[in-house]
């Protein structure tokens, strides 16, 4: 097989494919993270609504608060329910509140702490039900967005359902050696921020202008290694090693959970020695443990029988 | 020699030094190119003063209009003379006519096609003139920051003439095979964006949240393999070479030239056919060639060959 003419299209491309970017508009490019690519959209959104007001749950990531000051975006954080999902309710009663103004959405496709899904079916209505004719939805698919596209999980996020661009991470469930991502967007919204650049003959409309030529590398090889159908099966197997660290988890008295079809485990924050031990990342007296690939069923036992030697419980 | 806990710091660390940043009151990070640090230095002046007004010569990288539209700033774009350093005298009648506005300089150590220097001298008598008192001074140095301070070339930019803050590259100069760079700034200045973000237990006052372990690693390598002297060494091999390069093509009748102590040499372009292959970046008919480290008299000597079986002329 020779070599593509350039990689990242074919990285592209395939992300394209997955999320059902609609055909023959769409752009993207390959970020230095899921940061850069949350930064894009929300860009996008700013130019196609100056006077837009974001909306995201108080879930979301905290590089998004970043992201909209260094944009000058105003915004309002909608509270979420006990997993980590907006609450409907109260995003609906904002929006009420400010229909003068075009609305952005930044909806998480699984949340940091609990791997939480908004759901855009939801929001959508929301958007109907008050007549928000100019609305952008962007997604933050980040932690979730791959294997939940290749396993066609509920509640679907893509072009089809309505996202106008989606930033994903590639050293996460792809799991390059380098931070990196790609952000895809609707090509007609993008073409309103290209600017051509006489010196090198071409456009750039990136955020980051030099890119690093070997993270498209990176990810391209992954896509190539395992093809669809074995990162189907890579995600298939993260999501019963997360069944088996709830389980596992519980068969000791500790009261683990996860969202549907989510491989972030969450527990009660366990001693600060053991989080420190561990690198366990805690947030307002919970833990989590996310099964990526990589993770060994070996790992989990473990760390469930050190925690069975010590107390839990929120410090 | 025991490996430092943190590349990073020592990175950064040297870079201060060559810059003589304020003693216990600068901060910095690795980023992923000169852009980033740009856009950085450019958010904590709007931080500073959000009504600010942002002034840079039209020599300036593309780069630094993204970012200011990215910022949502206003600015202005200053006139150069022919080697491409800002106009002084457009700059002053700019700045008098917004005195109520804070000023914004983006100053270039050295421009992307002639490698011109803005003059930190002047722009501050031109700040004292008015009398302005709320003003930043970002100095974009990636091209040529790192060499002019090693030879302590004209005009100084560092922060003992009046930066605030100055952005360098790691993959010109020091040779990174990986897009990176560095930003400093006063420390002072950038507590004022600083958010702790509790589910890691530590801040992330960054652009881009995950950042490349490797680029620190690779400017680290360069800093102690070549050591300051073998750093400047290879400085002035770059300045000897560019003055080889325009003497060789002036003897072919060519009128290239140079800035004082410039690396870049600027001559008419080429036929279309003698760039494509060379790759050689033009603009407004001006072409030039970066006698970066690594570069040999040998390829100067076959594009010169080249030349004179070429006609020359603006196309």
């Amino acid at each position: 097989m020779p070599p593509p003419d350039f990689f990242f299209v074919e990285v592209l491309t395939f992300f394209a494919d997955l999320f059902k970017a609609p055909a023959g508009n769409w752009w993207g490019y390959v970020t230095n993270g899921g940061s850069e690519g949350n930064l894009y959209g929300l860009y996008l959104a700013r130019e196609l609504y100056p006077d837009g007001l974001v909306f995201y749950s108080e879930a979301t990531h905290y590089s998004v608060q970043k992201n909209v000051q260094l944009l000058n975006l105003r915004s309002i954080v909608i509270r979420t329910n006990e997993g980590g999902e907006m609450d409907y309710h109260d995003l609906a009663d904002m929006v009420q509140m400010h229909r003068e103004k075009p609305v952005i959405i930044l909806a998480n496709i699984g949340t940091t702490m609990t791997e939480a899904k908004d759901n855009l079916g939801e929001i959508k209505r929301i958007l109907r039900r008050y007549a928000i004719k100019s609305h952008y939805i962007h997604c933050d698919a980040a932690l979730a967005g791959t294997y939940s596209a290749l396993l066609d999980l509920e509640p679907g996020f893509d072009f089809s359902y309505g996202a106008d661009s989606i930033a994903i991470s590639g050293h996460k469930f792809i799991g390059s050696p380098l931070p990196c991502g790609a952000i895809l967007v609707k090509k007609n919204y993008k073409d309103r921020i290209g600017k051509a650049i006489p010196y090198i003959g071409t456009m750039d409309t990136t955020i980051s202008g030099s890119r690093n030529g070997h993270t498209p590398l990176f990810m391209w090889y992954a896509i190539k290694r395992f093809g669809i159908e074995g990162l189907r099966t890579r995600a298939i197997n993260c999501l019963s090693l997360a069944e088996y660290t709830v389980s596992k988890l519980q068969s000791i008295g500790i009261p683990a959970w996860r969202n549907p079809s989510a491989i972030t485990v969450v527990f009660p924050a366990p001693s600060a020695e053991i989080r420190q031990k561990w690198q366990i990342a805690t947030e307002n007296g919970l833990s989590h443990i996310i099964c990526m690939p990589g993770l060994r069923k070996e790992l989990i036992d473990e760390f469930v029988e050190e925690l069975v030697e010590q107390p839990v419980g929120v410090e």
